[in-house]
């Protein structure tokens, strides 16, 4: 497995998200990575991250669910293209939709898996499925529309 | 005008929402009013609060539209009921689902605008449309299906 996480192979100029970016110290830098045909990433909210006392609230869930999405949207396009992640040029992607089911509480104060799916890669569309699971319970369901990210929001 | 906004009602069991609780010190904070048949909420985001430098990152829209969507559901349902939004029983709704189409990419640096418009009202569960506008264009369009806090999320 590579040790490296897909946002590792971000460009320093697009990597500076709250969720996901490793240039960001206050954000959440989350990490995704292949585990198989699927995307898995870990995550573990701050004691503060609460919707009410013991669970964890929505918009972080949302954050979750997109930032994986996005980093897996990046991942299977250069699988499928038969190419590295270091390799060029490099592909970075944003949500241009997003959907959430939110199942049930999501307990705060254990680990959290976020599991991402391609569901669809269609030109500069990547559809994604992921979901967020606490204590073996799936808790919340996404699906997100990724693209590739504007070129205004490159940093130059 | 009610001087006090919808999240200054939040009993305090149930007032620890890291998006929009009075009593999350780290938490946002946001706080929602009436605006005639809409609501309004308004919010800086931080510096760091990007997606990419000199963009708002989408995982704090989407908890904006979350918390300010289930705000305007308990006001819209006091309001429907007739009374004032510090009688009994209380009334506390969470995302059930979320819908966020992201529009173009919101400039960080200035107030974004969040304002609600509830679109039904059935039985337990209300839907509220809600948009993010930064400097006059509408950046982020949610939709939000409120339903009130399970048992099991409010302390004792």
């Amino acid at each position: 497995m590579d040790p490296k996480a897909f946002q590792d192979y971000y460009p320093d100029d697009v990597n500076h998200c709250y969720g996901c970016g490793g240039l960001n110290e206050q954000g959440h830098q989350i990490k995704s990575y292949w585990d198989g045909e699927e995307t898995i990433a870990h995550f573990i909210p701050r004691s503060y991250h609460t919707a009410s006392p013991g669970y964890v609230y929505g918009g972080l869930i949302a954050s979750l669910i997109a930032c994986h999405s996005t980093g897996t949207a990046a991942a299977a396009v250069y699988r499928a293209e038969g190419r590295s992640m270091d390799s060029n040029p490099a592909l970075r992607y944003v949500t241009a939709s997003l959907k959430v089911d939110y199942l049930r509480p999501t307990p705060l104060g254990i680990t959290l898996e976020v599991r991402g799916r391609v569901k669809e890669i269609k030109g500069r569309k990547v559809v994604v499925e992921t979901t967020v699971t606490a204590g073996g319970k799936v808790c919340a369901r996404g699906e997100v529309v990724a693209v590739q990210m504007p070129e205004q929001m490159k940093s130059s």
